[in-house]
């Protein structure tokens, strides 16, 4: 029997996992709420605890797997496989994952951060079709990426390397959390479309529901924006377009860098689906190279909450 | 003792050779005008000559190399060692470069083209400082760049990786050769940066020995204009400052994609220094991510003409 793949995706509100076979099929999935009481010092034991609950629940033991890979939010160091500064897990200060994991469960142990690990799930199972170059870009509460080039991801040299939403797409814009000015963030993101609608409103005078509903003081949301552009809102369609603007540039960008054979956009935003993407190829044709234009291509993620699980697990790969 | 490197570098004008020892010491170096007569088919057959006879001259034998590496212009099909596309050379159609020079010289042969192999060299005995993650722009007549990430150069899917002159850095600017408009090459080449004077001259009309150049019809230089900035004339520090502008937002974005150790700037119009260096990482700071920005360093190149053979040198490494 071929061995296993442990693949963990730690979120601040749920951790899923799973058991993959080498070859990526997901075989066993299950999730636990993530309890980020007393500092979120229940969190690795709680991961030791299930997977070893588990793994005695299937009738399996240790030997009949290669190893764990996890996802995690915060900065990761590679060279001892340690956490810090994940807020949403209250984890400011440097946490021994690697090492507590490894001894709890006796398997070998890897760790990377979760854009980076969402960008191999797709790569591996998903849109990215196996390729050696995929840059994946995640439209969420912010905007997040991980770059695979040459078969590796980039993590550079701290790892800030797939800090995509982080691209200056509009000199001297909207201020990001991020302290800069014009980050691709700040229009791409969930929060970011809200205020790119909000502005356009309050320019705006003509016919549109999106621009009554905001006058009228109701709560807007991304998927609202979307939803109401689809059906040709005038106003929406705006904004669709100038988000679609931002992140065809940037995509064209990283296009022009490194040339991947595709930049897959994923996250809640993308839920938009192709009408957002058209956009988005709009500008990128606009942007990119010519060569690059004919040989990059965007497509959308196909994996959805998956991609964590399974990027994870593609970690563990390296220990076959 | 140990076994040599042959490193050729081949341009338009100018053939550069070495022969370097396995830790990047160059040993001898030599060059040959390029012959591009006849659909450049005597190039070739000149650097096998030219190698052959070189190798017979220092008394040294065929087993005392390790290798040949090169940097060509044009496109490089990475698989089979040709070259195509490479107009200052006459070589429209598909040369079997790496057939040819294995067949001549029996020595082992690696292609890569000239901005990566560059970026190879100052990034093994230049700038670069051997990190494992460098990205060299090398500004001349074009803009052109190359991307070593995780120890690997990086050329995507059809080799487009490194395109640095064509990111965007102003939308709807001027018009670029590759039929997009705003691409960094016009603004930070050579004859961008003239451009750039031009427009600032149209528009300006107080003291200004650079206005006054170009009001005269006299013929201007990138040098010229860095020579008058550094000399504080009023519009030629607008357009160093522009250049420097435009050249911080593009490296920025490239170290939010990369997070590279050292991001180095050559090429012919980098002879401005660290006067024109100030002014780009002004706007690298405005731009870049805060962890980018304490953690990636811009650099001036250090090897000038060098680089190529040292670059080119470096690819044969693999056949140690």
């Amino acid at each position: 029997m071929n061995k296993k793949l442990i693949g963990v995706d730690l979120g601040g509100t749920t951790i899923k996992f799973a058991i993959l076979t080498d070859t990526g099929e997901v075989q066993q999935k299950w999730s636990l709420r993530t309890n980020i009481l007393d500092d979120g010092s229940h969190i690795v034991p709680d991961i030791v605890e299930s997977i070893n609950h588990h793994i005695d629940m299937y009738e399996m033991t240790k030997d009949q797997f290669i190893g764990i890979g996890m996802g995690t939010p915060g900065t990761v160091n590679f060279a001892n496989g340690t956490v810090k500064g994940a807020f949403n897990l209250n984890w400011r200060e440097s946490q021994p994952v690697q090492e507590l994991i490894e001894a709890g469960t006796g398997l070998k142990f890897v760790i990377d951060n979760d854009a980076n690990v969402a960008a191999l799930g797709e790569r591996w199972k998903g849109a990215g079709n196996n390729s050696t170059d995929v840059v994946f870009i995640t439209l969420g509460t912010g905007v997040g990426g991980g770059v695979i080039a040459n078969n590796h991801l980039i993590h550079g040299v701290v790892g800030a390397g797939g800090e995509l939403g982080h691209m200056n797409v509009q000199p001297d814009g909207y201020l990001c959390t991020c302290g800069n000015r014009g980050c691709l963030e700040r229009y791409a993101s969930a929060t970011g479309i809200v205020q790119l609608a909000q502005d356009f409103a309050e320019q705006y005078v003509g016919d549109s529901k999106l621009s009554a509903m905001i006058n009228d003081g109701e709560e807007i949301t991304s998927k609202i924006v979307f939803d109401l552009a689809k059906e040709d809102d005038y106003l929406a369609v705006k904004v669709a377009e100038k988000v679609g603007y931002y992140l065809g540039m940037a995509a064209a960008n990283v296009g022009n860098i490194l040339n991947p054979e595709f930049i897959v956009i994923g996250g809640g935003v993308s839920a938009a689906g192709e009408f957002l993407l058209d956009f988005v190829k709009t500008s990128f044709e606009k942007f990119a190279f010519p060569t690059v234009r004919e040989s990059t291509s965007l497509k959308l993620a196909e994996l959805g909450n998956d991609a964590g699980i399974i990027g994870a697990a593609s970690l563990a790969k390296k220990f076959m």
